[in-house]
């Protein structure tokens, strides 16, 4: 009978599940829906009974389980608070070990996963060093150093979200802060700046390709790449936040390589040329000419990286 | 016979050193000049030596030698440029095994050392990750991580000092770049904005303490406690570029502690109460509240973290 290993990326809505063999490759995934109800308490019993179905039904062992959650954990697996699970403070580690009987398990925050699955399978492969950031909704990120996330003292590591990029920003950020780099690079920052966007001597957005449309970041990138000024002028202002927060994350760390993913980076290599151009401008000479790489792994970014902490 | 540690902290002009017992006790140190001549060949030689030289005079055995060195240094012990000592790229690592003999040798950049030094027996006692910021004629770093070094791919982590603060700065900096927090939070810095702070409203230098004297960063920040408004303005502008760059130095990395070193650390805990303040202002709520420390071991921070890279 061969190991297996077990990669969950949990979210608020669904869980993700992926089976691997013990030489990495995904076997099979699946879903199940993830039970927020009374404090998120069948969550993690849920997840057990999924493996262990999936483990009669396979007639295999598992090795290993490696978990994804949306929230701050420590290096030790405590899960500092996960708000939209409704989880408070425990050791998720502990109870998953303790439900299942399975030793071999690791947790890790949702960003930082994702960053470790692309550094392995995925953009980032090749590298041990490197930096991702997540365009979505919002901008997450994750930073991976000699093959180890960094977590932070308070599972904080790789917040490249809410770095500050700007100091007169007078609109919040959802954190409650100013300047958020999120306030320009997600795909809802990118649609900011594009209803926002009048300096003096700009066109106008009434002459853009955007008037009267349902601005969204898709319609501002593919907008640019058919040459309407005032979209490229709009992603000339997304650059230069993303370039300079960038600069000054490779000015702290160092990485071999960013890596850019999340529903934004599906606008493709227009994303990386502009963010490496006023990265370049930003960063001292001994950092210049970092790679800069597309993720590669989409949703399953999150399942591989899981899976990573747990077998190597 | 007992087995002793040295570290050692090469400089442009001086190498300091220092000898350690296994337990980690200081047990004298002191200086040789720095030869520069003949692309600093004489460099590594002429510390071996004193090293041979102490340990014929103390009856000891040497068991490892740690050394900080000014520039960017791998993990492996490759000095990758050391301009101001004529150095380009080799092993000092192997080099200095090759004339010692000593297999425990370990190279790290001497911004890296200090903070590792600090850690270890000084401001930042008691942690295990933190970000030293060294304010001196520039502006210096070091990031350590669960105990280790945050080298980066290129040597180049930690170098805080030209993280970008602002966007619209017309100088530049030694680095080439523009808006540098090492513009603003040095003591050249602090000159600096002393000299060009007027902006509308304010008080002016002119009817400030520091009408007709030699600006120092000391005079403003002694003009500051004394309740000079116009040195009061200075510190605020200095605190509100550090606390902006720290901010997003805890962003990445989530330390447990800051620590602050370097001459114009000695104005003392007006340092930390201003830099602190706009660190709050700016970081996340997860990384607010911060341990910020003054450093306390001056200019030995550097031997103590060579020491420390050899004798874990």
């Amino acid at each position: 009978m061969s190991s297996y290993y077990i990669g969950v990326d949990l979210g608020g809505t669904t869980v993700k599940m992926g089976l691997f063999t013990d030489a990495g490759e995904l076997s099979e995934k699946w879903e199940i829906p993830t039970r927020t109800e009374e404090n998120g308490r069948f969550i993690l019993p849920d997840i057990a009974h999924s493996i262990e179905d999936k483990k009669n039904e396979k007639k295999i062992e598992i090795a290993g389980i490696g978990m994804g959650v949306p929230g701050p954990v420590t290096d030790d697996g405590v899960v500092l608070k996960c708000a939209n699970l409704g989880w408070g403070v425990f050791s998720a580690k502990d109870e998953m070990t303790s439900i299942t009987g399975i030793e071999n398990v690791k947790i890790a925050n949702d960003a930082n996963i994702a960053a470790l699955g692309e550094m392995w399978k995925g953009g980032g492969r090749g590298f041990d060093s490197i930096v991702m950031v997540t365009l979505g909704t919002g901008v997450g990120g994750g930073v991976i150093i000699r093959g180890r996330i960094l977590t932070g003292s308070m599972g904080a590591g790789g917040e490249i979200g809410h770095i500050k990029v700007k100091h007169d920003e007078t609109e919040s950020c959802n954190c409650g802060g100013k300047g958020c780099l999120e306030q320009y690079a997600s795909a809802t920052g990118v649609v900011r700046i594009a209803k926002n966007h009048l300096h003096p001597g700009s066109e106008k957005l009434e002459d853009s390709c955007l008037a009267g449309t349902e601005i969204t970041a898709k319609a501002v990138f593919d907008g640019a790449k058919a040459g309407d000024t005032y979209c490229k002028d709009v992603v000339e202002e997304f650059g230069r936040m993303l370039g300079f927060g960038l600069a000054n994350v490779a000015q702290v760390v160092d990485p071999d390589a960013f890596v850019i993913g999340g529903g934004v980076s599906r606008a493709g290599e227009i994303i990386i040329d502009v963010t490496r151009r006023y990265y370049n401008d930003h960063v001292m000479f001994a950092l210049q000419n970092k790679e800069f790489r597309l993720a590669e792994l989409g949703n399953d970014a999150g399942i591989y990286g899981a899976v990573k902490l747990v077998i190597e």
